[in-house]
C-alpha cells in the first residue's frame, strides 16, 4: 500500500475511550481471518450475496456464481431490520440452515446479521462472521455480547454515527475480548435524497488512520442504486478499503429485498474483473 | 386546543404502512392513562427526575421537590445506554428497586428505559412506564417485546430518524397489541453544534396532525444546555405537546451523567410556574 | 421578560471573532427603530405579506387586513431568488416601485430583499429594511454593501449555516459601520423531509444569549406548511423571539409563488389573537 | 471508459426544469477547452496552485513545480470569501494581475474565483476560467452574469445542495447563452465533523449520469486534511471524475489560508504518479 505521503500526526479527535481500537495503541493492522480468508491483509476480499435469503435455489446459484467470480465470502440475511413491520422480516431460523448448507456446498464462508441478544448463540451456530447492522451499532447489549464470542464481527456504521462513536461501538467489543472486528461504511444520512444514503468515502482513510481494524465498504446500501455501485466500489477499493459487501441477486427484479440496488450476476462478474485492475493500481490484489 | 386554523388536508407522507399510528384509521386522540395520570388530554403532563438514578437519596430528593413542584411522572435511567464502554452504565438491577422504592414513597409513577429484550421483563416488574431509547428506535426485536406488555412505552424519536420511521417504529408496537403509546421528540442530529441535538419542535404538531398517539417533548436532550431548557420546554407546550420530560437533578454538579443539562430543583420549580402560563395561553393546564 | 433562570455562563463556541455582534462586547440590547416601530424591544414585532409582489391590488389587499390585524411591517419580495431559471422571479424594479406605493397608503414600512450589490442603492429608495436572504447569507461582498448602509437589514440565516457562521455574517454588516441587524431564523436544511426546511427554535435563546441583536423567526419558510404555521409562530414567541415574518396572501391559490406556505387573510387575523395571549404568557406583548 | 454496466434508466429526479444540462436533452458528453486543454475528455485534468495567491515567488515556484509534475491548469484565489471578516480576503486585483504574469511565464492557463457581479469584467480579463464558489452557488445574479460571458465557468457544488440544485444552478449559466461549465463536487455538509466536508463522491456518477457536462472533484476542501487528500484523489478518479483541483503550497506550514491542507510540492508530485496508475486502471490517462 502506498503509504509514503501519509506522514501527518493523527487528527485529534476527542476519543481517548477509545483506546483498545486505536492504532495509538496498537500499530500493526488487524488481520481477521475466517476460514483461511485474510480480511486486512494485501487481498481486497469481495463479500457477495443476495440481501436477504430465499430460497435455496436463490443462494445456491448466487452463491456458485459470484464464488466463481473472485467473491471469497458469502452474505445473505436471515433476520431482516425492517422500516415497516409489513415487509418481509427474512426466513429466520430457515434462512440460517440455509446459509449453513450453501456454506458447505460451496465452501464459501457465511456472513449474516444478529439483531437480538437472544439469537446469538442461534446465529453463531451457522455464521462465520456476525453482522451487527447499522440500525444496532448503538445496540449496546448486542455488541457486548458479540464481545464475548470468540468469532469475526462486521461492525457496520450507524446511518446517524460519526467515526467517534463507530470506534466507540467496536471498543464495547474489543473491551469484552473480541479483536476480530471488522469495520464497514455503508453510507450516512445527509440531506441528499437522490441516493439512498450518503456513501462517506472519507471513513475509510479516516478509520485505517485512526484503528488498526480492517475496514470494507457497501456500495448497495451506501448508494441504493444498482447502476452506480461498480463505480463507487471502484472508489472504495481506490480509497484503500480493504473489502466490499455487495448485494447480488440470481433475479433481482424477483428479490424480496432491495432488488433495485442487487447487481445481476453478470453485472458481478464485470465489475470484478474493472476492480481487478483498479486493485492492482493501488498495490493491492484480487485473486 | 385551538384547532380552528387547521384546516389543510393532511401531509401526504408515503407511509401507507403506518395505519394502525394513523388518525386516518383511528381519529379519536388516544389517552396513556399511568396509574390516574392522563397523557394526551387537555393536561401537559410533566416528568421529571435525574439522568441516571444514582442512589436513595438522590432519587429521593429530586422525586420529592419534583413533585411538589408539579411533576407527575418520576424518570430516572437504571440501565444507560452510553457512548463509550467506559462511563457510567447505570446501576442496573439496583436502579431499578430504587425506583420501586421512591415511587412507593412518593406516589409517582416512574419511567424507566430498557435497552435489551431479555430485560424486558424485569424492567416491567418495577416501571410503570418503559421507555425505549433514541438509540433503540430501530431496534425491531426490543419494540415487538414492548408491543407484547400491557404497559404504556415511552418512544423516543431516533436520533437520525425521519417522522415517517418514527411513526413506523411505533406501529411496530401497535401491531402487536400495544396501543399505550406515548412518543418522544428529543432533538435530531444535524450540522448545528452549538447544542447537543436540533430539537424539532416542528415534529410536535407534525406527529398530533399525523397519528392519534399523544407526543411529548425532552427539551434537556433536545439542547443539552441547563439555561436553553427553559426556554425550549416553553417554546414546545405553545407548539402543542401533551408534556415534557425534564432532567432535574438535586447537586447537577455531582451528576454522574449529563449534569450540564439538567435543572437545579430550585430551577425546576421557577420553570413550572412560566409553564403554566404559557400552557393557558394554548388552552391547556398544568395542574 | 423571565431571565431568572439564565444564570450559567454563555456557551463556549469558538467565535472570538465575532466581536461586535457580541453580548460580551456590548450586553445592551440592541433596538432597531423602523419608522417609529421598535425590534428588540418588549414588543413581538410582526412582519406580514405576501412571499412576493404580483400586482397592486394583490399588495394592497394584504397589506390592509395585515395591518388592521396587528401586523407592523409589510413584507413581499420584488427579486426573487429561485432555484429553477424558469420560475417567477418578481416583477424587479416594478415590484418595487409597488412596495413603495403600498407603503405609502397603509403607512407601513416595507422590507424587501436585495440580491446583487448592484441594486442595493435602488432598493434601498424604496425599502425601510433590506433583507439580505438565506441563499446570500455567505454573499460578502453584498454583506459589506449591506454595512455600508445606514439602513436596518434584516439578515436571514442560511440554511445551511452554523450559528457561529451566522453571527460572523452579521459581524460584516457591523464591521463597516452598521449595527441595525436583525437575526431571522427561517429553518436548516436536514435529513427530515416532512417539512420545507427544520425550524430550529433552538437558534432564538442561543442567538439572544450570544448577541445583542435582536431576533426574528419566519415559520413560513421554516415548515412550508400553512397548517403548521400557526403552531410554530406561537412556539417562536414562547422561545423568546422578537418578532415574527409571516407569508400571507389574500389568495393564496392564486399566489405565484410559496402559495402552500401562505396564510389567508382569515388565518392570519386569528393566529395574532392567539400569539397576543402567548406574546402576554411570556411577559412580552402584541400591540 | 467503462460503461457496459450501466444500463438502467435514468434515476427520475424531478427536475425536469433543468432540461439544458441534460444528457436527455444532449446525450453528447459536453468538452470544455481551455487554451487546448480538454476537460471532459479521456484526459484526467488536474487543476493545482495555492488556496490564495500571496506573492509572486509563491505563486511563480507553486505553478512551475505543479506543472513539471503534471498539471495543466493553475488554481489561485484572489478574492476570498472568508467566513470571518477578519481574516485574510486575498490580495484582489493585485492577485488578479500575478494570476496574468505567472500564466504568461509558464504557460498554464489559470482558473479564480469571481464573488461579485461587479467584479465578472476585471476578473474575466486575467482568468481563463471563473470560478463560482460553493458560497455562491445559490447567487442568482451572479450566475447570469457567468452564463453572459463566453469563458468557462468552474461551478463548485454548494455545500448545502443537491444534485438538483447544483445542476439547476448549472442551467441558470446555459440558460444565458454558456454552455462551457464544469461541475465540482467539494464536500458537502453532514453531521460528520472529523473531516471539514464530507465529499460525497456519489455525486460523480450521479452527475455525469444526470448531465453532460464535465464532473472534477476536490478533495482538498472536501476533507480538509493534507494527509487525506491523496486517497480521495484516487477515489474520485476510480468513481470516474474528469479532473481534480488539488491545493498546493510551496510552503504549506506559512500559507495564509487553508495550509492544513495543501499538499507540498514533493507530495504532489508523489500523488500525481500514483494517480496515473488508477487513471489507466478505469480506462482514462493522466499525461
Amino acid at each position: 500500500m502506498e503509504t509514503h505521503i501519509f506522514k501527518s500526526p493523527p487528527v485529534k479527535i476527542g476519543f481517548s475511550d477509545a483506546s483498545m481500537v486505536s492504532r495509538a495503541t496498537k500499530s500493526d493492522q488487524t488481520l481477521v481471518n475466517v476460514k483461511g480468508v485474510e480480511i486486512g491483509g494485501p487481498e481486497v476480499v469481495i463479500f457477495a450475496g443476495p440481501c436477504a435469503v430465499e430460497s435455496q435455489e436463490q443462494l445456491y446459484e448466487t452463491a456458485r456464481s459470484v464464488k466463481a467470480d473472485g467473491a471469497k465470502i458469502l452474505r445473505g440475511g436471515a433476520f431482516k431490520p425492517r422500516t415497516s413491520p409489513y415487509k418481509f422480516q427474512g426466513l429466520g431460523e430457515e434462512g440460517l440452515k440455509l446459509l449453513g448448507l450453501i456454506s458447505m456446498k460451496t465452501g464459501l464462508p457465511v456472513v449474516t446479521e444478529v439483531m437480538d441478544t437472544r439469537q446469538v448463540e442461534k446465529v453463531s451456530e451457522f455464521a462465520d462472521i456476525l453482522q451487527i447492522g447499522s440500525r444496532n451499532m448503538h445496540n449496546y447489549p448486542l455488541l457486548k455480547e458479540a464481545g464475548l464470542l470468540r468469532k469475526p464481527i462486521l461492525l457496520k456504521r450507524g446511518m446517524m454515527a460519526t467515526i467517534e462513536e463507530f470506534l466507540l461501538a467496536a471498543e464495547y467489543i474489543l473491551n469484552q475480548g473480541n479483536e476480530q472486528v471488522i469495520l464497514c461504511e455503508r453510507g450516512i444520512r445527509t440531506f441528499e435524497t437522490s441516493t439512498r444514503n450518503t456513501l462517506d468515502l472519507s471513513a475509510v482513510p479516516m478509520l485505517k488512520h485512526l484503528s488498526h481494524l480492517p475496514v470494507i465498504v457497501d456500495p448497495s446500501h451506501g448508494t441504493g442504486l444498482r447502476w452506480m455501485v461498480p463505480a463507487m466500489a471502484k472508489a472504495a477499493v481506490a480509497a484503500g478499503a480493504d473489502g466490499l459487501i455487495i448485494e447480488v441477486h440470481y433475479k433481482p427484479e424477483e428479490a424480496l429485498c432491495d432488488g433495485q440496488q442487487s447487481l445481476t450476476l453478470f453485472e458481478f462478474g464485470q465489475l470484478v474483473k474493472d476492480l481487478r485492475k483498479v486493485a492492482r493500481a493501488v498495490d493491492r490484489e484480487i485473486s
